[in-house]
């Protein structure tokens, strides 16, 4: 027997996990005071719907579910896809799609989502990221308007400070921008992807690395280096809509005239966001102090549409849940106990109706919601006491069948 | 693209997902004053660990996930098994003992451990049974005593209380009463498990029904009606090790002695539990008027030994999770809402300001604890307010550009 989790994937230790619950609780509550509804689909979709190309690269990295029974039959010259017909969801967002189409008369609109839940990815083994891990989220379906974004970025700041970070700065920008910008470089629409993907370096390979790259995309120096002198204000953004940018701009103004919670809002002209489907505001917390990203998301109008023929408003937000579990383990942050912890430890031979008195104290205890540990007292009495203080139970109480003198 | 789940598998509607998240609130906090602490392994195991004969019939009904890349190799010839490396776990208790085993010398022992989460079984779709599920189960590792029946009894019990469910019966057997009663019928130890599928049936089969299995497997008429003879009283089991019969009856005065709750306690020599992998007591939680059990679990001290080579104690106790929230839905049972529900409709067109101060007060509502949720007003402001009250909003604000007069 193997004793190890499956390869890239781990366990989950206790200290952790409470972690974990009470950072799960607290966002799960914030996003249900904004009037979000938690809903959740399986965690296996069909093959054909992972990899309808809304996945952009997460489709390579589909764990595929091989065909049961008299339906899986394996020869020469069978492909992956004719053996297996269900996958691991790779994000919750495709899934989601998928969940409103199928319900779309059973729920209200607009339809505000908050959806938590493990995904899968077969990405290479490598420190910090695992093959399973928890995504979370809010959308907002059926509403075009831009309360949507604005609801959606207050309650994600609303959440990640009550978590405890400060100081955040949440990015904006709109995938429209990003096109009008697109323009100057004269490359064809359907190359913008990969023009976007080439920007989405910056913080990575910096100025000169983007424009390499573009050079090589076949694009002029002259066109390239005019696409990367990107407007720092919104102000100056003439060649886009007017529309788009007094959208983008009345989000942020709404945003910081109500806000709760200390972060900063700014207009990040090479914000990219790597998916393909959003069509219109794009947004990302970033926390400075630990590099890397803890949220993000967007408008992305046209994905429900792939199911319903119709298509539907859509925009959502994704905290980064396990980048902010792994910052407030390296940062050894710990929430206050919020219940008082006892343990009675009993002497070995205890006689039934002392250990029955003991246990019906306990209940009482539990009750009043306190947390009350029974165990039996062992031999390394010093031992067993560092244990239960390493768990957090410092009033430790022994239980003799005489009482000690 | 696919509108349906998977076949066999569900969405969870907002109504019942607020159900479900409430229970197990109810269970996670429950477990927690009991001093259980919460754990996870990932949804995947390997393969190899999951077909070691500890799932018993599970074993049949695993969804395999395929080797990836170079590893998979098809050709004609190849078995499923060649195919792939990992599968979805089929219950929480065998992960459980992989990773008892994996972070031995990291957990406070004895380990009490609560577990939540999905597992998946391959069955035939039928009604109220689905291919994803969800299992909560605690567990104690690591101390041979009836102090651990007795505080599994004793939460469990709690928590099923405190849902709302009454007059229930917590059945108790003990697998080695089983065995010795099984001595009777004379066939050889290692066709028990069949004996006991067969006595596992009575409720569905009848006494009579039970009495041709046992013939069908060869056993006299004379030993098969002296088995079904089952002694209905803990004092009548002569043939059993008396250290058996008073360990069982202790646990059960000590669970009468304590017990919050209205149920009541049962022993019964019919009870199997269907996993051989059970060594010593054994409880199921029947809910009379709804039919099936809602729980059950027991003891195990032979398991965490197939990862670890030496044998550590273990007993456990599952509750029926979807039993139950199928049950609370028959009986259109609800919660009552704990926090106040308020809406805002916001004439469309309103001037920033207005639709600031606006956003201003629900911000602060919230903090406050109460649900605010924002809308745009539509036209058909009845059929939005319909919609609205089915949702449980009673208190509906309509905000104007300039008051109405």
């Amino acid at each position: 027997m193997i004793k190890k989790p499956a390869n890239g994937m781990r366990d989950i230790l206790p200290k952790e996990m409470e972690l974990r619950t009470k950072v799960l609780n607290i966002v799960r509550e914030t996003y249900r005071s904004f009037g979000f509804t938690e809903m959740e689909t399986p965690c296996v979709e069909s093959l054909e719907n992972l990899s309808s190309k809304q996945g952009g690269e997460n489709e390579k990295l589909i764990f595929k579910i091989m065909k049961r029974g008299d339906k899986l039959q394996i020869a020469d010259g069978k492909t992956e896809n004719d053996l297996a017909d269900l996958g691991l969801r790779y994000d919750l967002t495709l899934p989601l799609s998928r969940y409103f189409s199928n319900h779309e008369n059973e729920l209200k609109k607009p339809f505000k989502a908050l959806q938590i839940g493990p995904v899968w990815r077969a990405e290479r083994p490598q420190k910090g990221r695992f093959r399973q891990f928890y995504q979370c989220d809010i959308d907002i379906f059926g509403d075009a308007s831009n309360l949507c974004e604005t609801e959606l970025i207050l309650a994600t700041s609303t959440a990640v400070s009550k978590i405890g970070f400060k100081n955040f700065v949440i990015r904006v920008n709109d995938r429209r921008i990003l096109k009008a910008l697109a323009e100057k470089t004269g490359i064809e629409e359907s190359r913008y992807d990969e023009l976007f993907i080439a920007l989405d370096k910056l913080d990575k390979i910096g100025e000169e690395g983007v424009l390499n790259e573009l050079l090589q995309m076949g694009i002029t120096e002259e066109n390239a280096k005019s696409f990367l002198n990107l407007p720092k204000n919104l102000e100056d953004l003439t060649m886009v809509d007017p529309a788009v940018v007094s959208n983008l701009k009345e989000i942020m103004d709404t945003v910081n005239e109500v806000k709760n919670g200390d972060f900063t809002l700014e207009f990040d002209p090479t914000l990219v966001r790597g998916m393909g489907y959003y069509t219109g505001p794009i947004f990302e917390i970033a926390a400075p102090e630990f590099g890397s990203s803890i949220g993000g998301g967007g408008r992305y109008d046209e994905m429900v549409g792939k199911f319903l023929g119709q298509s539907v408003p859509a925009v959502g937000f994704s905290i980064g849940f396990e980048r902010i579990i792994s910052i407030l383990l390296e940062k050894e942050f710990a929430f206050e106990s919020d219940r008082e912890k006892i343990v009675f430890l009993l002497e070995k031979n205890l006689s039934a109706e002392k250990k029955s008195n003991a246990l019906k104290e306990a209940m009482e205890l539990r009750k009043e919601g306190k947390i009350v540990l029974i165990e039996q007292m062992i031999k390394n009495k010093k031992f067993q006491k560092t244990q239960l203080e390493d768990a957090g139970y410092k009033d430790i109480r022994e239980i003799y069948e005489k009482p000690l003198e």
